[in-house]
């Protein structure tokens, strides 16, 4: 069996596809879904305003962007939903705007990037821009716009990825894993526990049995569960939290982030762009939702919603589209990515035999999660999806080998 | 029997009056303590920054004030509290504070009108306000003590007054009043329904039965409860919905106010000033709660918390004192204040034979409970509180005969 520990976006992606692939799998988390992966927005665009030169990560971006069309089908279907759009998946693009001589020149920059990389931009003026989403701020001088990128809903992501588990017989145990089971030849299983280090607290462990057993849509609840899992292998995909179960450099970067609601739709695409030098962003969901993202605290684990993450959401937003104001509050949350020293993320062998990592994911674990699943697919020698490979030079680049001393 | 109309802190503090000058009582809210008083901020500040020009509701502000202290002594008491400080009463002073040249002027004028009124006022440099305030922003250029001003926690208060009315016996039915019942001599009474046209909705009327029958400290709950009742007098203290009932000139303000977590007290006393034309306020809890009020908003039945308004309390209370950006955001919640053409509250007989109101307080309900209560008491030939009779000049002032045409 695999046991993995981590019931985000990554985690959950991985243990799906593995499953798909016929391995026996286990995920255990004390409260999946309930992560940076709940609090994320869902971007599916490969060009991040703070890392658009950072050229490794936009290339890993472009490669999981290109993935999430037969993912996302695949997971509606496997979760028994009629279609993509049901997990609020849209391809209909990202516009990022620019108010100054600056910004339009980061612009052209970014827009150089994209077309080495095969993407399709297209620069805008101020007025094409407005044409194209009138709610902006007449203050947008320009913009780009990024064809391919797309969007989602990453809880209906999470929802779907629970119910495609279940319905492959995949046990999702609500525990916290206190640490890992090592003997001399490695990493040989996880042992659970009350303590407190993982993302929300819950009382003891549950398990949920999804499978040929329970009734149709809903899992059963109940114990026993044992207090340790043998695993032939353990991925660890805790987030922020994975450097409590072995020695991976990642670090909290909590992110505040509101929902909006809309009576009617104020935009058709992705918004976003640098407001008082930093990034802000708009993604309209199917629901009249809008969302805006996001802070970037280096705070460690604290997931307070404060005055001032807030205020910053709401005079950046109002700036890029002004007519939010007139909008109500839906939530405010807070979450935390997993940060590492190279802004790349962490997937692969992880150092030790029996252990591999899918964590670091930063601010792309919905991006990357395709990308992660596929990684992890070869590295532990199961069959490769239907969408084959990922190229070596990718691999390499989330090798976690890098950090190796 | 006497029947009042709301439940909010004009209803029942006029209920729990009445009923300790012996008098029969029900109280009918759907939702008693939701509405407006749920969202008030308990300033007990007769000073309000946008009507400190308005001299009658000033002397009216002046003389409930001054029966507070004995109030919240004796509703304490009834409530079974040891002290009126587990109302969140507090005594230490209302602080205003001025930015700009124009602020300063104004200040000046206001102190001339509270010192002829005879309330303790003291005019401080910028450095004397951060000496007694730290926090302050260090563009604060002036600022004006009132002394005597004090703040109660509303939502505290209207709990209490809740107790009180049980340990007396009062009923209050939680249901909506549809129609008051009239025969040729008058108001006789009210028909319960389940309409909307209240503050908040719930599912078929429930009555709660208080007095000695009842368990301590609980009340017990159920029916039958009757579609009428018969009264000799119905005090109308609906707040905003009043018009709903009765040809009141109210129309709802609306008001979004915002909780703070603070880990340790930010300010010492309420702090208060202009910023971008508009008031704000912050009032300290003992529970390290920071209460940051309030917009005003002319939007009808609208009770959505909005970007907008966020924005504006997040903007103006880090602009009073920048050190609120780092505490948590507690709630936000909005309410709908019974706005009146001249400001002035409706307290008094209210132009039909059985007809009483106590609405229209606008933002000053909490401030203005003892002095409704007091007026209620009189014009209705109970026998006076122990604080006395009301001068007659300020019942006239408050009498809804005003807009009779």
């Amino acid at each position: 069996m695999d046991v993995i520990v981590g019931g985000g976006v990554a985690g959950l992606s991985v243990a799906w596809r593995l499953a798909r692939a016929g391995r026996p799998i286990t995920v255990v988390d004390p409260a999946p879904a309930s992560g940076a992966s709940h609090a994320a927005a869902g971007m599916l665009a490969p060009v991040s305003e703070v890392t658009f030169t950072e050229e490794p990560l936009l290339r890993l971006g472009a490669a999981s962007l290109a993935r999430w069309p037969a993912f996302a089908a695949e997971l509606a279907a496997d979760a028994g939903l009629s279609s993509p759009r049901e997990l609020g998946y849209r391809a209909d693009g990202t516009l990022d705007v620019a108010f100054s001589a600056d910004d339009l020149a980061a612009l052209d920059e970014t827009a150089g990037f994209m077309e080495k990389l095969g993407l399709r931009v297209e620069r805008l003026t101020g007025r094409e821009c407005r044409r194209l989403e009138p709610m902006l701020a007449p203050s947008v001088r320009g913009g780009l716009l990024a064809r391919d990128d797309a969007w989602v809903d990453p809880r209906r992501v999470t929802a779907a990825l629970l119910t495609a588990l279940e319905r492959l017989g995949v046990a999702v145990v609500r525990a916290r894993v206190r640490e890992l089971v090592r003997d001399e030849t490695g990493v040989r299983g996880v042992r659970l526990g009350a303590g407190d280090g993982g993302p929300a607290g819950d009382g003891g462990p549950e398990v949920r049995h999804g499978g040929a057993g329970a009734p149709e849509g809903r899992a059963s609840r109940g114990g026993p569960y044992p207090a340790e899992f043998g695993a032939e292998r353990v991925v660890l995909a805790a987030g922020a939290w994975s450097g409590g179960l072995a020695p991976v450099p990642v670090r909290p970067v909590k992110g505040q982030i509101m929902r909006l609601r809309s009576p009617e739709p104020l935009l058709g695409r992705c918004v976003r762009g640098m407001v008082h030098g930093q990034p802000v962003y708009l993604v309209p969901r199917g629901d009249g939702e809008l969302v805006v993202g996001a802070t970037q605290e280096e705070l460690g684990f604290d997931t307070r919603v404060t005055a001032g993450g807030l205020y910053e959401l709401l005079r950046d937003a109002r700036e890029l589209v002004p007519g939010v104001t007139e909008l109500e509050v839906a939530d405010v949350v807070a979450g935390l990515r997993p940060g590492t020293p190279d802004n790349l993320p962490l997937i692969g062998p992880g150092g030790e035999p029996g252990l591999f990592l899918a964590t670091g994911h930063h601010r792309g674990g919905v991006l990357l999660a395709p990308l992660t699943a596929a990684i992890l697919l070869s590295e532990t020698d199961a069959p490769p999806g239907p969408d084959g490979l990922v190229a070596e030079d990718l691999v390499a680049l989330c090798s976690p080998g890098r950090f190796a001393s």
